[in-house]
């Protein structure tokens, strides 16, 4: 099958919005990229030269003429009028997406999937009285998707069955891992796995068990290594000759005993927690070298991609 | 400072045994081994000479002569007499490890340290009326620890301060991460970190919002890349240009809702969950391949703990 070449809209171009460009971009597809904030358009080119580096340090073959695939667009209806997929990508605030659906509905060319990056809003609650709802669909990437090939695709109860799974197939050709979410659920599928960790441990540095920097090295030092080859139902199931029977008949009442605890229903991020946080998080790092330490992590994930991926074609 | 030669005794000598036999021995110090079963300890000198391999593959410097320094014991006071630093690893038992502890204060030379391995009972559930309790102390590792440097140490309420000291100062010499635990919590924090990412996984999967083998890839090529160069909490950090608490400001109510929310009371991993969950991942690897899959997983951690370990010196 020879790969159609689509016409991909970002509407919306910080962080998010430049990062998806260059996952459409590189593997030969054209890009619109429109934001209202001419500022915001003003640094895309910077954000793409650089993602696009990062790209090649995690190995990714760039199609050549890149730069000539993309355009930018200070009107929405020069991005998406020939857009065979919109990436929404601007604030989260059901309002704005809202409005802006309406917009994208009225002006996208039929057939045009209608895609949001939103990480927790439903689909269901902007696009309900929509003329084409049936082209929408939330598709939420790990942050930035030009690193992060994670992605979580879901659907409103109106969505087509076809426009889901062309979005899946079109996510995979491009590299990305879209993962399909069988329903509505509150927070979605990612950001509750991330939130789960977290609110543990807040709870652990609140009750005065461990440092913040120490609960991180726990986490780096030790599941992230494992995590970033195997997901963690994959690792428990290695851990015993058994499989995952064996290993849940022997510890699974751990994971229930805890399940089961009873927590204070006060407010958990609370101020004193903010500010304990803060203190010592910025013990570890100053303020203004933060954009440096972005930098840096984004080129240890490139290459640690890079590895893992190189593996697998040799496996 | 002269790194002075430990002698280190390893008590039980299966997977976590052996592996921390060869973080002490690829280091310079000498390793007694004790097992009680002679097949166990029969099976050492492969399990060795794999974990040795894998601790080349991530990039350690073995000192020369690492065989001379490795003997193994068929009774126990061989093993400790002599032992600067005793290393428990036998079974989850709090009875075994009972009685273990009683030979070992018997038996153990004045001044040695006694370390744990367990990933969950208190030491102060079996060390409690020992003569020599202030030199006791959980070392509990991410597994396995020749790999995962991450190493929770949780001292009981009489464990001797300058024990507690030393024990961390010798595990950061032979290149371990060490974490001090504040307080004897219920499950620690290693096990606490991934049982917490572990439930709501499990709670996603039993509500039918996704498959083990999706949730595991939401980790994996998403999280986990990135968990690996920073923890969750550092990650967060960066995650907005004011820091975390311009982070929490903004998104703390997401995780602060998440906290509040009621679970049913009822067993989670329960056996329709447990047939579920064996039924995916043995559609995903037959249990015939586990071994060959555990190889491939530690080659792969090797691999990329050599890239960010090389990393860390050119930064």
């Amino acid at each position: 099958m020879t790969k159609q070449t689509l016409t991909v809209a970002i509407v919306g171009a910080g962080i998010i919005g430049c990062s998806w460009a260059t996952v459409w971009a590189r593997a030969g597809h054209r890009v619109a990229i429109y934001d209202s904030d001419a500022g915001v358009l003003e640094r895309v080119s910077e954000r793409l030269t650089r993602y696009v580096s990062e790209s090649q340090s995690a190995g990714h073959a760039l199609l050549p003429g890149l730069e000539s695939r993309v355009t930018l667009h200070p009107n929405l209806e020069g991005a998406v009028a020939r857009a065979d997929l919109v990436q929404e990508s601007v604030a989260e605030d059901v309002e704005i997406k809202r409005d802006l659906f309406q917009q994208l509905d009225r002006l996208s060319r039929p057939g045009a999937i209608l895609a949001s990056s939103t990480s927790a809003i439903p689909m269901s609650r902007f696009t309900e009285s929509l003329e084409h709802r049936q082209r929408c669909l939330i598709v939420h990437p790990a942050t930035p998707p030009h690193t992060l090939p994670a992605t979580e695709v879901v659907p409103a109860p109106w969505t087509d069955r076809a426009v889901v799974e062309r979005t899946l197939s079109l996510l995979k050709e491009v590299g990305q891992s879209p993962v399909l979410l069988k329903k509505e659920h509150p927070g979605f599928a990612l950001s509750r796995l991330q939130g789960a960790l977290l609110i543990e441990m807040f709870r652990l540095i609140e009750a005065g068990v461990i440092t913040a920097a120490d609960a991180d090295t726990l986490v780096r030092d030790g599941f992230g290594l494992r995590w970033a080859v195997l997901g963690p139902l994959e690792a428990i199931d290695l851990n015993a000759d058994g499989g995952i029977g064996e290993y849940l008949n022997r510890y699974g009442h751990i994971y229930d005993r805890m399940a089961q605890e009873k927590h204070e229903s006060k407010l958990l991020v609370d101020p004193s927690l903010v500010a304990d946080l803060v203190k010592q998080m910025r013990e570890q790092l100053p303020l203004e070298q933060i954009e440096a330490k972005r930098s840096w992590r984004d080129q240890r994930i490139a290459m640690l991609k890079r590895l893992l991926a190189s593996k697998d074609n040799v496996d």
